[in-house]
């Protein structure tokens, strides 16, 4: 029923190869099926204005697509001016979902900064953002740790992230761009490696959503989220 | 133990005052508490670009506040040359939720815009203005029956949204200012009339949430939204 | 023979509400007929670079329109990306205007900045924010006097606005929007409690006018600035 | 007493030199004293959106300052991305002047732009940039006149502009810089060649002004602005 | 002497893999040494307006650095509001050159834009940009030739660039990073594949060269631009 | 053959006129033919960011064109928001060619900037640019020089530039604009007063060009540039 042919609870194929830019700290590209992102964190030894002397850390994100990484080739931002309502939305939440993970005394006032640059889309790219990001952000704490600039790990989790939705009626598992441009609803999930959930973003686009599908999309999340921190696990390894 | 006093499960009072401006074809002032967001909705025979001979009509909000709404004063965004990110992901989801309640091919190929700019802030402006902008716009549409340049309502139900979260290890419902600023967890409900839901989203800063806890906050926006509802329904009588 | 009805030499009815949000350190709504202004004034203890050190403090104000105060709604400026040249020559004016008033070294190093925002407009905005800006002022300096962080007045003297020009070969005080878009000439008249002026604009649009002309709305103007200086002071009483 | 040593009425030399530049449809450099300005006129035979299918034409124009017109040096507009609050003051005030000379249904559906450029600045910029900006209309179009493709004059009168102020307590034409920088109380007059005015702006800076000092402002500028005439008159002839 | 220990006319490995993206027309990642960039080619059936009605097809490039391409990360030009002045400069440059290899004629009207994303930077981007760019715009090409939308290949040659400078007092080809940012003399010569000179630009950082030194480049540029067209010629088979 | 009438090596008239602003400390007015550039120098006692605490000083360059310096008018880069990519092109350019001829420890930790504004443009206008805004910057090296600011002259060798082309077939000196317009190779050519090399920029555009044909346009710039070296002596003799 799926146009990819998966089952309803079936992930498309992850592949997470690190270390892929000889200049930042940590990086990967991870490819979510046909969706490929390039993520590096850099560390910088100073923290924004707001968190000075705070005695912590900032983890921030920024997020940005190739003009043809779509199936037409949209305008470079930069040439607009700004960036879009979409792509701030974007950067936000993978910010804001890092920062989940992180213990940010114990990152101390040092800000990383997670770039996901989308290469080649097909649905879901901030959900693998969040996810390579994870790994980009991980393996530069680690260059922290063996350095000895961090003595113990900020990293309290693995941060993962996937979507769900509903089409042609079904609850499904990680949209790809023919499901997600079709759904009626859809929504990302972002948890922790032991489930627990740090944003839920559910929306309806001409249709609506019970409680109980609420639910079944989440039991779906939970099944993905399984599978893309045991992927990060072995990237890092 | 809610720093205003009230119960769990308590809304702030709700007041919508109606026909608050002489120019607009809707328009109201709800206050929510100490959150006040004067709305308008202004209704053009024209439609966006992409909506062009697409036989649907289109509905879009824009938001704004005030640089004194807030307790220090902010930039006012026209003088900083953009809209902050902030502010696109409101409005953003002020008109995708509005979106939500209309059938757009009965709407015919005309365009409202919502305009939701908050007089004075003490946190949930965005729910406010969701739930005040619905009122804006019933009142445009029934202008638009009123006329007979409608013959059939567009407004498939009323859409009201509210904010809970988790503060101080308890779930509470639409949380004012001191609330939101201390909340682990928290979230924005959008719904119709009957509880079915359009857009959810939760997110956690500096903490996580269960499903459990995910489901108390569904139960109180539950009761939050059917008491929006009826002054909705009170206020356009 | 005015649309409205009224004398030559009548104001429309001013109404000046006093302390109309909780947050700002003086706010207003002022109403000149249809044309209603929210004016705040927030005091920082600051003042900007070209003022630091020189022992003096600093007035300025910052205008705009909501997008739905006028007849057709108007764009918003911050998703313009500046404010437009009428905006920002309104607001140096109302910012000269109102610290003509003030003795800036009794007021010491810290900045009042006023905030002249339009809910609805009916001609005459920017006379309205000068004469509502000045009650916000007058509202946060009494705050500093009564705190005793000011030990005298710095403010010494109403500052208070008014247009007249030549409507239907007449001579009119105070024009309303059906009047201003048809008058020839017109003029805005800034004064003092005492009659002395601060600053007087007067131009012609498709027309032009002489000596005695101008002396005609000159003593309009006088008339007019007295009324609205004991609106204003009954306001702050 | 004046710094320049001129009596209290008595005007710069002013020279006009005109087709200073082979491009444009009409040229001038105005020199007052030590301000210099070039001013060109350019013909489009087309007009703004707002005037399309009127019937009648448009005058506007532009304004800028060389980086270095100045005693030190001015930031380029065009590197901070917009022209600043006074450029566009001006320049939608010498606009507004012209457009008070001319019969723009006479003038047909055509355009005609303006450009004032201030190569050194000595005070009086914007006076300088109407009298000259005049000339370049004029000389411009004369050109349409000689071509035929205008039949009966679309300029009603000359239009000149001077400055005059109270410096150290004394009513004086034509102020430079230093006066400017000085003076609590200047004014702009703009005039058709007949005295009839067009614009006033008087404004007070840490000072107020009387009716009576209004009226001998007003006398000196009767008198430079008929002197202005007479140098326009002889520079077109 | 070199600090890779190349000979003096020796260039980096070159790698160009086609096809690695799936929307583009055509694409390639060209890899000089450690300076890889993405290359991707897409075609649309429209020109820009000055080249409407011309008979003629448009060929444009934009260029852009992903923010951790370089050793410390650059600003994002998206969040800067604008390209800088060395993106444009580049980008022009890339545009020009393939200009120069097409018959535009043949081409018909149609725009072929080549976006140039450098994922990786060790010195001379914007010379693989133009040698990768114009393998992404041989496949677009092959694809209209194949579809039979082209009769005859607008393609007169290749076009390759490379760089050449005069490092610690000799002439070397192909800079990589550490020698560009010593090297005092350095140009970029681009050409087409029988040696036919597009473009030169030879600038002097803090030296200045003579016309014999000018001629050593050249061969060495020579000697580059066969291997790279070679390399083009193998990766389009 | 040219449509000037000049011989193919022959320049056009070339005039200096220097001490053309009373505020800038080097200033002059140069015009090669029909091209007017108006050059100032500014000296300004601190550097840049980048170069402070470096003991040595800058020198940049910024270029703008007046809107009537051209056949048809072009739109102000102040209103545009921004300079466009040509601009900044060549300002760099001016900069670094400036630059080349400066002993920038010599010149100790100050800043100069070289503005170039157009007044009239008949092609080369960026050759005449580095030629003039050479003479503003001697001039202000000579005031420093003068006062006892500098003891020992910082400036190595006169720079100038002049541009060379294929014009119907035939290599020519000093492209006026009819030439430069359908000129199929043009070059820009910046030297020192010794013929060493600075810059050399030579592009195609519809055409390419042999190492024999770049031979001949170089010695034709070499001619150009000791012609122009000659008149700037002259100038600040």
């Amino acid at each position: 029923m799926r146009p990819s042919g998966r089952n309803l609870d079936e992930m498309r194929p992850i592949s997470i190869e690190t270390g892929v830019t000889k200049h930042a700290e940590g990086s990967c590209l991870i490819r979510c099926g046909d969706t490929h992102v390039l993520c590096t964190a850099t560390i910088e030894e100073r923290v924004p204005p707001f968190m000075r002397n705070s005695g912590q850390g900032w983890v921030t994100a920024e997020y940005g697509m190739l003009p043809r990484s779509t199936s037409s080739r949209m305008r470079r931002e930069a040439t607009q001016g700004k960036q879009g309502g979409r792509t701030v939305e974007i950067q936000r939440l993978i910010g804001r979902s890092l920062r989940a993970g992180v213990d940010r005394v114990a990152l101390g006032e040092r800000q990383i900064t997670v770039d996901c640059d989308v290469i080649q889309a097909d649905g879901g790219t901030r959900c693998a953002s969040i996810t390579g990001g994870w790994v980009a952000l991980r393996l530069a704490v680690n260059k922290l740790l063996k350095s000895g600039a961090l003595i113990s790990d900020p990293l309290i989790s693995n941060v993962a992230a996937v979507s769900c939705g509903i089409y042609a009626g079904q609850p499904v598992l990680d949209l790809d761009y023919p499901e997600d441009s079709e759904a009626g609803v859809d929504g990302n999930f972002i948890m922790l490696a032991n489930g627990q959930m740090i944003e839920t973003q559910m929306s309806a686009e001409g249709a609506t959503y019970s409680r109980p599908q609420m639910n079944e999309l989440l039991d779906l999340a939970e099944k993905g989220v399984a599978e893309l921190v045991a992927s990060q696990n072995a990237a890092v390894a």
